[in-house]
């Protein structure tokens, strides 16, 4: 049997379509501009995937940690954790009269958050305390997930877990789509991030570390019941990194993402571990679509990974240049 | 077309064949006999992940928790990383002259298990910092995976990590075949039990939950190390166990398995939670194959669960009689 000349055209035209989506397909990070970046992600995943490649990891050894302030979302003005704080303390403050001349909260009624910030460590334990803990984990889920459907951003007017970076979605999704188990290893507290990360990321609870205070188990009124203690049990954050992977992971990651000088360790076990190994560091140069800030910043500080960067083969992401969009709502 | 008399029969053999196939294949717990406890597990979870049932419940919400000692593995006449503990004492003992006459070293190198045990608390705290603590981590999990290659336990002659059970072991592949995620919950070791636990029980070591030591991290001659501190990080046994699955899971279980009252707390705060929920408890009824234990024992003491299990609709395994073997080298 021949093929009529319009048959054969019909079969160009659809063979060609095929071609162009399979080409389209191809790409798994849509949102990162060409280059060296890219380049090298791509080249470490394939490198370690390839069945027979002398650098082949096993993937129940494909472990991977994200820091998530400043890396899977944004941590400007402030970290979105302490936003919370604080809108708490001013839902709250009507059951307190009190605090009206107590410090920190008599600054945060008032709205001066420098006075605040300016009440360092000893405050933000107070903040954390009257807004954290002596309530269920339950009743704290509920109150982050309220939270978050209410609360917008000061700058973009978004919901905070719309803030986050659609070219680190990608990225997510291609390391699972490669047998990697992608986990966050973040400063900020589990119990938070553990409300959003999987309709977010589609990391799940238990994928999930990060700082957290003690808590206890109890019987009240015959209901069974989590207890979240005034009392810090991890600080998931410099040394705490590589603890906190030991503790909750109990395998040494072969790939590791983070943005500030809280990542160092996190960055520097990971790849001290024989084998390949890849270290990532978002850059925030992006003044104009998200933030520029590094060396000096209040937040997200970024000094020894610049410096130490190149020589211990860690790839910097410069937003700015790398990223083609930020936010999933720029996305064309 | 009509098929031939030997094509038709040749026909019905094929038929018959993948009937008898599909039958065999259709009974995912061979080693449980049929009875009431097997149709509860199975009824459960046919329940749960029923498309459009009223019980149906997704996923990622499936979670199971399975306690270790004398319900994975046997735990007698010890636990099995007390022994370890104790090997390891025998092992170290020649770089430690001083032992020969502190207690209660010099009582384990005499042999004196009785006077051993009589240290009680104080005691076991200094094995348990003399074998367990102030060295890496990776260093602990090589001894570890020695002494499982070397050690044979004292009735059965077996290496420790084939005492398992095999009838668990086919409701955790039940379990993850219908979607289910397992972990493990256990008084035990984490760093220990991360060490056999991928390869003996199909569970990652991120999904093993245990009782753990503080650890430290440090550049030490220019390589990173996580060092065991001589500190007790968390206690995983009874309201340790909610805690723990808090902590690390950040999810209630709907399906808990247990065999002491160290499991209570974790049955309970399981089965209180809404929609359908399992608790599921092993009674070592079976002295001819394994050992018969429960209120009494001085291991493994199973007191409040049995009172309790009727009211609290947890289901008891009966193991003499619902188990059709016991460890994998007894299958036929």
């Amino acid at each position: 049997m021949q093929f009529a000349m319009t048959q054969r055209l019909l079969l160009i035209l659809i063979c060609g379509l095929v071609v162009a989506t399979t080409a389209a397909a191809a790409d798994p990070l849509p949102s990162w501009n060409d280059g060296p970046t890219k380049e090298a992600i791509v080249g470490f995943v394939e490198n370690v995937t390839k069945s027979g490649s002398p650098d082949f990891v096993p993937e129940n050894q494909r472990i991977a940690t994200f820091d998530n302030d400043g890396n899977l979302w944004s941590e400007q003005p402030v970290y979105f954790q302490l936003i919370y704080a604080l809108d708490q303390v001013k839902k709250m403050a009507p059951e307190h009269p009190e605090w009206k001349t107590q410090e920190p909260f008599a600054s945060i009624l008032r709205g001066d958050t420098a006075k605040v910030m300016a009440s360092g460590k000893e405050g933000l334990m107070k903040i954390l305390a009257a807004t954290h803990t002596n309530m269920t984990a339950e009743e704290f889920q509920a109150n982050v997930a309220d939270w978050l459907k209410t609360a917008r951003h000061p700058k973009t007017n978004r919901p905070y877990n719309e803030m986050i970076y659609q070219p680190m979605l990608e990225l997510l999704g291609y390391l699972r789509a490669n047998g990697f188990k992608t986990f966050i290893v973040s400063g900020g507290g589990v119990d938070f991030m553990r409300v959003f990360a999987e309709q977010t990321y589609g990391i799940p609870p238990d994928q999930v570390v990060g700082s957290s205070l003690k808590a206890k188990y109890e019987v009240k009124n015959g209901k069974p019941v989590i207890i979240k203690l005034p009392e810090i049990n991890l600080v998931d954050d410099k040394e705490g990194k590589p603890v906190g992977i030991h503790q909750y992971i109990g395998q040494r990651p072969i790939f590791a993402s983070g943005n500030s000088d809280g990542d160092y360790q996190m960055l520097e076990w990971t790849t001290a571990g024989e084998g390949p190994r890849f270290g990532l560091i978002l850059h925030h140069t992006d003044g104009k679509r998200e933030w520029a800030y590094d060396r000096d910043s209040h937040i997200g500080q970024l000094n020894k990974g610049l410096d130490d960067a190149s020589k211990k083969g860690w790839v910097v992401i410069d937003m700015q240049k790398d990223w083609k969009v930020v936010y999933p709502f720029d996305k064309p």
